[in-house]
């Protein structure tokens, strides 16, 4: 009987998990419409979801040192529990990238929509897209899926490169715009960023299904 | 005779912890120094000390999960060897940190070291203050100590976003050093995240002397 009260209890666990990831791909996707679009409501939705984030951070945070503290778990629930851990960790940083994305875009509400040489929609949506397989990967114990999010993140590094070097040459050539072109760099490095966690997560998800640690086995250097 | 034998192995842990944050704080200094000094040895130098902060990462990791599956410790030793985990996870991001500042610095290798509105030595200076400061908090159990470096986020991150501020107007003012004012933004901005990270590592040592969360009191976001 106890045992059954404790898988349900990580299946409780594995529920708060998932919906702090929800919380943190929406400030995701709406920071990065905020900025595009320019909608300073969503700037304050973004604000308002970091808040609801370090709150869920803190309950996931909190259950799993119960868990660790009252059942003593072994071997896999044990490496579950401390992968929730790190999950929820970078999870939260995910919400700190999308709440610096939307206080730069807070500073531009009055400036125009210039086109420059980045995609950071499409950005978004890999970053974004990463995150989501990642947890996928999670719920599915599914190693392999966890490594695709491996590779997403070499993509996503050379976008932000390459974006980085068209914009450095957008603000030589054209300083009336140069402000615009610096936002477009930190916001690329944001993105960049939540990538990282992503890889992160997956890396998480494949040392719990696989006991195996695959950190810096692979480079994950930005730029 | 088992749990003197368990404490030997914590206190191997703290040791495992310690060289971990000297690591991180020599890549720190090296990577402030060589883009001070345009040095491209000390950028090698950081590269090679940021491979030896991954190895030592996976080494106290490795070591605190075994004491986790072995031992099953309770209270303050599992609160102590699950901020060892948060706390070699931040010292592993300075390591990353610092291993973009010296990457920055080498591509500066020829470029004139003009006098620019931001103090980069001195954001440095602080930000290892913070992360020795924390370090220091954890081998004494001093949450009052690991409360002080909190404070010195707050002057770091005033320093960041006022370098920030002023930079931008040298890149509208000053095409010709644009190139260089970015790269100080950046740095500015990974001395910053730095401070962060030094900021984590006090709270998790705050968890582990007090037992509370103290996550979220305080307003820690970045610029």
């Amino acid at each position: 009987m106890p045992r059954i009260h404790f898988q349900q209890q990580l299946a409780e666990l594995k529920d708060k998990l998932l919906a702090m990831a929800a919380l943190a791909q929406q400030a995701l996707d709406c920071a990065v419409e905020a900025y595009l679009k320019r909608d300073e409501g969503l700037c304050q939705l973004v604000r308002d979801l970091e808040m609801a984030i370090n709150s869920a951070e803190r309950d996931v945070d909190s259950m799993a040192y119960d868990l660790l503290a009252k059942e003593q778990p072994m071997a896999i629930d044990l490496r579950f529990i401390l992968a929730v851990i790190k999950i929820n960790s970078d999870l939260e940083r995910v919400g700190d990238q999308s709440a610096n994305i939307a206080a730069r875009a807070e500073t531009l509400m009055d400036s125009p929509n210039v086109t420059l040489p980045v995609n950071l929609a499409e950005m978004g949506v890999r970053a974004g897209r990463m995150v989501r397989t990642a947890i996928q990967a999670l719920l599915d114990a599914d190693a392999r899926l966890a490594e695709t999010v491996l590779t997403m993140d070499d993509e996503i590094d050379d976008m932000n490169r390459e974006a980085h070097q068209a914009l450095i040459q957008v603000m030589k050539d054209r300083p009336d715009v140069s402000l615009l072109a610096l936002n477009a760099i930190l916001i690329a490095r944001n993105l960049e960023r939540v990538a990282d966690h992503a890889t992160n997560i997956a890396e998480d998800v494949i040392f719990w299904v696989r006991g195996s640690d695959v950190r810096h086995q692979m480079s994950l250097a930005a730029d």
